[in-house]
């Protein structure tokens, strides 16, 4: 299971968001498996693609390692699906290293994992990360405990830094 | 002041969102303002475009009869400024009309306006406006006190009717 | 029959002229009927889109109350199917109501009933209009028996006023 | 005079109709001068475009041997401007050759040099052709006089090589 | 075999240098077939497209008189078909006359034709000309025995005058 | 120095080929440094963009403990720049590494520098890389010396693992 991480994809990503952490981790010598409503292929907002290994329902997050959260219009069309629910659930239960970028908190907040934590994300939905009982900073990367989340693309080298960390420990 | 009608908008506003509503209340005899974030012309997300008769610091709500707010990308662009706050919390001070649609209700979220409504949104941001404080429905338009709110472009008819009865009251 | 509503749709229709009058006939409390050269899914000239109820051919006009042409690069595409023409004609015949807009008032001229009346359109077609024997007028709304046309997007309200009064008569 | 050819263009020309002729033409040893609105770049509807040489009021057809009208949508929106006219009937009253393809043929119709002529067209505008006073013809290219006219792009090769034809003799 | 001409063409080739040639030798008298990797339509850079007659395997080069190779991205994506360098070599054998513009010397060079040639090319893969063996010019149009190439789409009437002046011979 | 990596950049450069490796070497702990043909903003295939923090002519290679060539169509715009030249000599002259993908050996081409090399790239340039003195290999990446190249975006995990491991040596 160490080797394995996770991606949580809706059409209409971010096509750095899902790409950069990807690579990296790719690079880093994870595997990575991408999930997706189905197994047909997703456009990103800015047109790359993905085609996801597995479809949310036939995902067990036992299996992995890490999750990652990538941004976009994505989150808003998966976090109302119930196996999303389910699979971000299973990772924060036993608090194996979760990232999250952009939009992709508000996955955590159909999830209902945010209460009580420091948190941050696109400024623009700060205010549904605070009504979801985060507290939300407004800096590149926070860390609290296994949920690593970052704002915008920039914020990636720092993002990955630390969750990088955080699956090392 | 009881036939001007007034529109909160950002780039990348859903383009039927907002020219239904206006076109409607025009034909009913209403004089529609839009406001910006500054004078300079929107794009909306198919290729229309709206150019604002007023910046939304210029904005003094008490000389609208009511208030619409279309969805799209613009409510995420524009519900942090604080001028648009005041301006939300104007209209519901005295309880003047407000409609708001799809992503529209971010505003209200942001405006902290919600808590102990009824309304409805864009599925996406269902439990963003629930944990705002709202109570969430799945139907075509909801109509709480002063607040119409809707979900999608075809629920528009009954959102109009709803919202035009209670300018009408 | 009285209160259906029938729109003619070709490809590449200019997205707000369906919309506008689609939606507002159903707050009015119509039902609306689309028909296209097939029931396959018709793309407008932004991005939206509509699935036609019924094909030309599965059309008699004798069921209708109403007929709407919407503008854009639609009418060019059907103004020589035979069974719009004979779909228009069949409105004219007993003068029930039509409502066009911008390029609509094209497939007036190829349906060979525009002789005599005062009429309006999208300017860049004028010349067409006036050769089919009508008077052209540039108003935002021009009356003329059961013909209500308008020019562009910006009339819709008068346009619909109008067409709806005359609905009603 | 007699190797200079006028090109009559406005936004959103189709691209190919321009160009076609106008390399042709180079070929054949003509100076091509392209007129549009203003001397603005012009954006073909593909995405090519064109820097006019002269706007419109700056034209003495008298100039020319000969005139060229590409199609797309350029044609609307220029038939009505007043020097259009006056260019196109400069041509037309000593029988100097003109060319004209698709939506090409508005122009003539908007400059009243149709009637009692054979033409073709776009067969979408094949009945403002024949309310204009001409008898329309279903071939791929049509010769009255100094008149030469195509339906669409494919028809070209022969429109040339009769335009060319015409210019010779 | 004498009066068909052949032309090389993959996705996303320059529409205009594709389109030009193609109904210049047309309207010279010339049968034109295109060839694509497979008889699937091809789509152009600027959304133009083209249905090829045949796939580049089905391709005997002893049946034309003539090859075009049209610019774009498309040479890129065929070069390195094994085919299409059968298909290139064929017609240098017996000199038969061949036209490149812009980047479809790329398909020459993958061929290997170019040794001892003068030739010229859009700018940006001089050097990969210059590589292949070639004395690169900088000019509208170089003959060079069989050889005809041209820069970019402006050099197309001198280049087809030259590229039929060969064909004639 | 030590710490200061610069890429060259030109419009329409492959999106992620310019921000995978940038925000890698940035999560690295480097300074990078783009340049670009002036200060203007570059726009990507794909819609991002950069702002060039110098312009060619101001680049001093000496300064930059390393170089990174991103592909797309940016190398085809660039490299017949005497500055872009310039530049990558100075890299070779001293041996600093250099990483290029895709059509990123473009530049290297015309900067000379790859005669008797080992070295990969977008497959469609092959005979381009070959041609210019190379040993070319159908591998994700390969390391010569100084020069890091890998074929397309799927590479990059490794093409920077083997970058960065050279960086450090």
């Amino acid at each position: 299971m160490g080797k394995r991480i996770l991606f949580l994809v809706g059409p209409e990503f971010e096509d750095i968001e899902l790409y950069y952490p990807l690579y990296r981790l790719q690079e880093e010598g994870y595997e990575t498996i991408v999930a997706g409503p189905s197994r047909d292929t997703l456009p990103g907002k800015r047109g790359y693609s993905v085609k996801p290994d597995l479809a949310f329902e036939e995902v067990d997050p036992g299996e992995y390692a890490g999750l990652v959260l990538p941004g976009g219009r994505g989150p808003e069309r998966i976090r109302n699906n119930e196996h999303v629910k389910r699979i971000v659930r299973g990772f924060f239960e036993d608090e194996r290293p979760v990232a999250a970028i952009c939009h992709g908190p508000q996955v955590l907040i159909s999830a209902g994992v945010l209460h009580g934590r420091r948190a941050t994300s696109y400024p623009g939905i700060k205010d549904d990360v605070i009504n979801a009982g985060a507290v939300w900073l407004d800096q590149p990367v926070v860390v609290d405990g296994n949920l690593v989340t970052a704002r915008i693309p920039p914020d990636m080298p720092m993002w990955m830094r630390e969750y990088i960390r955080l699956l090392r420990a």
